[in-house]
């Protein structure tokens, strides 16, 4: 029997989002960084939402986000976080398993809230997000189970994960077992601020052989280089012994490793409503096509092809069938 | 000074929209009668949203996207309704004063959780709904103050009211506070299942001259006169003496009275995604126009304008900012 189960475990912060459209004055006056995600407590968070107008509430976070675009592409798909017994929690809950991941967390029964991320999109279809952690800052060693990691093909962590404290060796236990099991560990840089706060440290994963597989949009590739000019940034994630994936938005995706460089171009879209969870759907497609065993390229178009189909939509979680949409693509 | 310090009061049940797609098997299964709406308890409603897939959580209820469409609309709006003070409370007020909407009433600190609609969307765009009214049980006579209703032009009330019991003695209170101040009253059918619960009561509020504003589409109109045939339907709306809009989906819509019978044309959308709200926004397009003393037609058109930007997502709630596509579209 094959002893793999799944394709993909995401570690990530459990969280629901709370999505209103602004515009940039909004953001201006509440001392909001366009594109960024920033944490906040709870105090800040019902401050913010109180100026905020009629909001949409769909389940969220990014690793959650991507195992479930990954499971609607047919991977067998699995889900560590921490939310806790209360109505936010439930829902994220509800959700992730009604897509078919599994997540078998037992959920806090006390401490702080569940957490969520208020995000407000402007009328560009950018996002800028306030996240409250809450029950996610309790995620630790004990939540990750050490079979269900070796049991998938690719651990998939977020970057976001090195904000909870905890969370920190949440994920490095899941890099050792993933590769004593002989799996790959994928890494999602999250967001440029992020790189910022944790530099030396995602570096240190990429060059020590914990990461095998970096994403990251522009932004982040050239906070993690700390340059300005894209070329060198991609020369040098180049020279890293791993498989980078560099997001690009609206001028697609570029694939390398040492040895190979692929470009991709970004699949038309005909309005973007809101880029939320685009760089969570591209890693989706692009995992979901590794798992099945396809090129890099067709990878990284099943990439594009998922994130194509969020940005047309308030959320990060796929309203269309997307094993359909890959079809129709000559994807599937 | 004005005394008419409203445009539009809406009366109504006070909920949050659950909205999840599904298959026609799905509702099949669960015994669900596809296009209506169901009253269920807690118990059925949670068992059913265990069972629906991925959700998106919006604000609803009847009455509520209706005077939240016409304050988009410029005008001043208000509402009536019950929630508790919880986090589905805290949401349905937080978004309908998000949108300027004067929401006064006290939450109930006790009882029954707030209201809450699972909404099923089937893949031709169709919408099947079960309501827990919870907290909306509760709304009754003392939540209907007298000057807010006397201070409106319109006052709406969703047929839906019928249901909580206490709700029906609002419902008639705010029918005489607002012709004693001599205010229009308006009425929604909701539902055919609803008239076919209370025909003979919706009737006699026809008749008595309690309702001069009656809106239906077909099928609750061909339920209120027990035909199948819509000329036959037509006509026998048209002996009564009130003004009648009756909406046909994408066959548009009919303003009668007894001198005057106007057709108006649907709008083209691109794809219906959820019709859910419908109904109601071609409400509140054709209130406002109403309250801003347009004529008959232009009054229709705004509502067919607002009824085909809802359809076109999920949410009963608009997404679009529907004064500036009324303006493109000549109407404002």
């Amino acid at each position: 029997m094959d002893s793999t189960h799944y394709d993909i475990v995401g570690l990530g912060n459990a969280v629901v989002d709370v999505i209103a459209p602004c515009d940039d004055d909004f953001l201006v006056g509440h001392g909001l960084a366009k594109g960024t995600m920033r944490l906040v407590d709870e105090a800040a968070a019902e401050k913010l939402y109180r100026a905020m107008g009629q909001t949409t509430v769909v389940s969220g976070g990014s690793a959650a986000n991507t195992v479930i675009g990954a499971a609607k592409l047919g991977c067998r798909a699995a889900f560590v976080g921490k939310v806790k017994a209360d109505r936010v929690g439930e829902m994220f809950s509800h959700d992730i398993r009604a897509a078919g991941v599994t997540f078998a967390a037992a959920p806090a029964a006390a401490g702080p809230p569940s957490g969520r991320c208020l995000v407000l999109v402007t009328p560009d279809g950018q996002r800028t997000m306030s996240t409250y952690l809450g029950a996610c800052k309790f995620l630790g060693e004990d939540d990750v189970d050490p079979d269900l990691i070796a049991a998938a093909k690719i651990s998939y962590l977020e970057g976001y994960l090195w904000d909870p404290p905890a969370a920190k060796s949440a994920f490095l236990k899941a890099t050792d077992v993933a590769h004593a099991a002989g799996r790959r560990v994928a890494l999602s840089l999250s967001d440029s601020f992020c790189v910022e706060r944790y530099r030396d440290e995602f570096l240190a994963l990429i060059r020590d052989g914990s990461v095998d597989i970096l994403f990251a949009n522009e932004h982040e590739l050239h906070a993690l280089y700390e340059t300005g000019d894209f070329g060198t940034a991609v020369a040098q994630l180049r020279d890293e012994d791993i498989l980078g994936v560099v997001t690009r938005s609206e001028k697609g995706a570029l694939v390398v490793t040492r040895e190979e460089m692929h470009a991709i171009k970004a699949f038309a879209v005909e309005k973007v409503v809101d880029t939320t969870g685009a760089g969570d759907l591209f890693a989706a497609g692009f995992l979901a096509g590794l798992a099945k065993a396809r090129d890099l390229i067709d990878c990284a178009r099943l990439g594009a092809l998922a994130a194509a189909e969020i940005i047309q939509h308030y959320g990060a979680r796929p309203q269309t069938d997307l094993q359909a949409l890959a079809a129709e693509n000559g994807l599937w």
